[in-house]
């Protein structure tokens, strides 16, 4: 993949302040992305996996915290999310029609991990996010399963992140270009500690003809011949290791939906928009015995530097996306050009 | 199953408002409702359905709303039900780890009736809630699957409901009693025109001896031999043909939240306790061509009679459900003892 | 005050749980609660305080959370508490027409002890709740100014709280009774720790006849001559010194809720019902210069018992408003017989 | 005011649809704006009046709704129209410590309009909105009383709207420039009929440098000497003639925040970003006697348009805030500078 261009090797570059190491989620120290992909015939599918830590995550959860910009969508586990601020499982991504089978995917895995799940102890809350790659990919053949969610989820790795059209993103579009999978990332230093924000973005949102470049410019993708308007979603998850509380949690995810407007975007009727946030900074045990529990937590006066970061990333991680996705041909012969070309043919004056 | 003695038959009366002639969610005109029932081994277990109308919910959505008192849980839909105020699938209800098969269910429905789903057309939005019932029933086992939910779909019919231990609610208990799926309504009148408004609950919430009637007693369950304290969820259906937009349908469904805390119930930490609301006063064409849509809606200030149907049908069904669902030995041999067996041995003074 | 009789004086007792030392709001160390009152000619109305500690609130903020049941009302400063998980003023109560002179109150007192807001730091968020007393006062005539105000806060005490037709609660109604200003409270313990969540409320709420006893009675004002309907409002004030994050705190205060609709209320269309809640157990300094600061936060595994105190603790403090307002005669002549009266001529069985 | 230049008079476009005849929310037939100035001294501050048609609100409510980005703010009445859904006074802006002035004055006037309130009827919800322009003004003086209240209503005009620093806008300031009042508008055309979309902002957020112009250039003001970063706010006021529910009214509203985050925002900690929105298409009335009202409703397929028009209004009524605002010196010396003298300086390439 080092031949990949993303949106800096293109001389966009999205706001002021400085990327982590790799730009991608997994400057989170422990953050680990997996990628499960179906590319072939009709199928531009897949499973993509996000894990906050190597750990079980139902007896070691994380805060959590949601931000709906559009709920037109099929996601799963957010209410819990929402209630108790945890999360319990892994994070998965995939096309609208598999949430279940992810959902089922994520379960199993949970009880062969805890036996007692449903019977000693309470359930599980799993967690997947969901996109509608209809467009490119044939959604209704429901291929993918369990065994399918569980080797994107194998298959988690720190390090280093595959983008564009892969895993979950193998058949979105975003803009009318190919979208998928991208990501980014911005550190942050408070009181001289170091800490980093990242994001990693399922592209599939925003009308062509929309898309504005951070120096002003509107790509244009060549005529596709669908002459419906571009239904799409974008699920976007940020992770940091700053030590906030749940509340600050979603101050910052809302934040990720100022970097998709500044796109161009505004969370269409039929897009469904939404950010699901963790924190790496505490684990919250399963079987916690203390009732008290010494934690720490962001002094809110100094929470601004994350909502840009959040912003920042999530504009970055969009562009990276439509940057690293080539161009496609999937479904009936559905085509989406690639931004990398479009760029390429387009330099800035 | 006429011999069944629901609260009325008990002298437990709730409010002040008159029951439908069949004191069930189906007084409602056109509401139907199926169940699926597994029964046997370590299965009590199953999926119970309830349609809007006879028609192609797809096609024909009807408004809808929620409102969430406690969070903890699992259901599938519900944001773009709060999002678009429409459902476009029935309400299928079932325990918590078979939400995945009970959604991969109504998609595939969805899909064999509008085969332009994914494709020519936009996704569809599942809805789907679920309790745990792990106390009774092997839920490991995920035994409920697509076939299962086909046939409660299909069994779904207008007139009486069963109630008690069947359906989804065959394995639930609710304040150390047998729980199951109840129902009850109330009918409104609105300048000379008849109105109704039902609920059905599946009732598997509320702590041992924390039950409280409409008389001021607190019935008691025997010793069952479980020491961890319950750990439930209420899923409260409310459908009504009163002709309201999705705020006022969200107000009226919040009301069924102080129908739970009557019966001495408080949004347990533990317990995923909600409502989805439907009116069917409206049908909306998913093609719909007219820009502006004629339609009626309620005036605000007569909305008061809705609060209260709603608290009083939901106190009343969660007392047929206890009502009407027999002593039980499920999973292990634990035991659920029936409130109707209480009130014949405590007649009130 | 000595000879008035409360809710447990009459055999009324809500829930289990045990009561603090003075079954008060106050039983949380450091609060306080100071009224005014204007009671003569048509005026029955006045300002109640409520302060978390003694120092400067704007300098050393508490954490603090809203939960509204019913958001017909004209409270200033919930979006601000819910947004930042503070507040920075003392919490004053008062009749609707009022809340003006409230906020203008607030912020006068605020800038008198940091005259560097507006102007080299930002504004103050002044938190005012109110009812409607206008059945019983004059409320066009906006008697209330800041000099009243002022008075309420500097009159603020620790220990034995006044309660029944005071301060803010000197016109107000409930259940067809004479309302007012309520408080109860509950101990907890964790971990050998003792801690205390107690309820202070402006009950203005309920229509005649709904109100039921925790015994299952319904007392029935006398004919009070009014044809229209009650439209009332709660204000319910919860302070605990549990360590909790805001998210919790919020959890917390909705279950009051629940105590409300153990009284036979639903949050009516008309009333303006919620909670404001605060937390003793962390200042959070307006000018705090570290980054990330230790705090202690509860285990979700422990928050039940809170939950049931919330709970209880409002019931229990409504009836005491109830118990403690002798019968009132009031502008134009309207009359509120006293619960109290009817307990004493109602005995239990 | 004819000499002012606007941000298409500086070839500055936002968006791809057209504005109404006089871009401003006055388009939208009936709308009233008004100002009330106080300049001179340490003050720089005022009133500004929207009211949605020329008879009594009170009597003749409209369909409103609220959408909050960030709720670090001090606006009265919010709350109310989130639960009911209506607005029953006209809206006013001003400064932060005035919103007690604001509140008393609308009160008084609904009072002198219908004597019954709070006697015979309900009491009224004030709406009342603000920003802090302590920057440039002498915010605790606290000069802004019923007086000024009444003069701004007064003055309340259709057609042609005053821009720039004058009325509430007077001592605003917006990414480091001189802000205050904007407008624009859209029209919208559904099935042959014209319907508009207008906005008008009271802009004092967003910090220096972080403005970008539609074309990509970010202005920057010269050092302003204030070491401090920018706290600010806006508020939106959106008004539109299209027939919408409330629910599809708050989706529109939440467009709006799309349209600054394409100005380089990103809803900032400080800053308490809001818009309330209204629709002249329906009046509800306070003393309705049927039980069901006709009215129409948008069809949700054909919403886009309007995301399209709140996002494009709001950015184009900030850009024309800043342009009609002059450099103004206030309280203290303090300075900001004019973005239309950047811009003069500044030509595109």
């Amino acid at each position: 993949m080092t031949s990949v261009k993303l949106a800096r090797d293109f001389g966009l570059v999205c706001g002021d302040l400085v990327p982590g190491e790799l730009n991608a989620i997994t400057d989170v120290p422990g953050v680990r992305v997996g990628h499960l992909t179906q590319w072939g015939g009709d199928l531009r599918t897949g499973f993509t996996a996000v894990l906050p830590h190597d750990g079980d995550l139902f007896r070691q959860k994380v805060p959590a915290a949601v931000a709906v910009f559009n709920g037109f969508g099929k996601s799963a586990g957010l209410m819990q999310v929402e209630e108790l601020g945890t999360i319990e499982t892994p994070i998965l991504l995939t096309n609208t029609l598999s949430v279940g089978a992810g959902f089922s995917a994520l379960v199993k895995r949970a009880i062969a991990a805890n036996p007692e799940i449903g019977r000693k102890t309470g359930t599980v809350n799993p967690v997947v996010c969901e996109c509608n790659d209809g467009a490119l990919s044939d959604i209704q053949a429901m291929t993918l399963g369990e065994t399918e969610a569980f080797a994107a989820l194998d298959s988690a790795r720190t390090g280093r992140v595959e983008q564009g059209a892969l895993g979950a993103g193998s058949g979105m579009s975003a803009f009318g270009f190919k979208g998928g999978i991208g990501t980014s990332s911005r550190r942050l230093s408070l009181d001289g500690r170091r800490f980093h924000l990242g994001v990693l973005v399922l592209a599939n949102f925003g009308r062509s003809g929309d898309l504005v470049l951070p120096d002003g410019r509107r790509p244009r993708p060549p005529k596709t011949g669908t002459s419906e308007a571009e239904k799409g979603s974008v699920i976007i998850v940020l992770a940091t290791d700053l030590p906030v509380e749940t509340r600050q949690l979603k101050r910052i995810a809302r934040r990720t939906g100022a970097g998709l407007a500044r796109l161009g975007a505004y969370w269409g009727n039929g897009s469904g928009d939404l950010a699901i946030a963790f924190s790496t900074a505490r684990r919250i045990a399963h079987d916690e015995s203390r009732a008290v529990v010494p934690v720490e937590v962001l002094n809110e006066n100094r929470i601004e530097a994350a909502f840009r970061a959040a912003a920042e990333a999530t504009q970055e991680a969009v562009l990276n996306a439509l940057c690293a996705a080539p161009a496609t041909t999937g479904r009936d012969g559905a085509f989406r050009s690639s931004l990398a070309d479009w760029l390429r043919d387009n330099p800035p004056l």
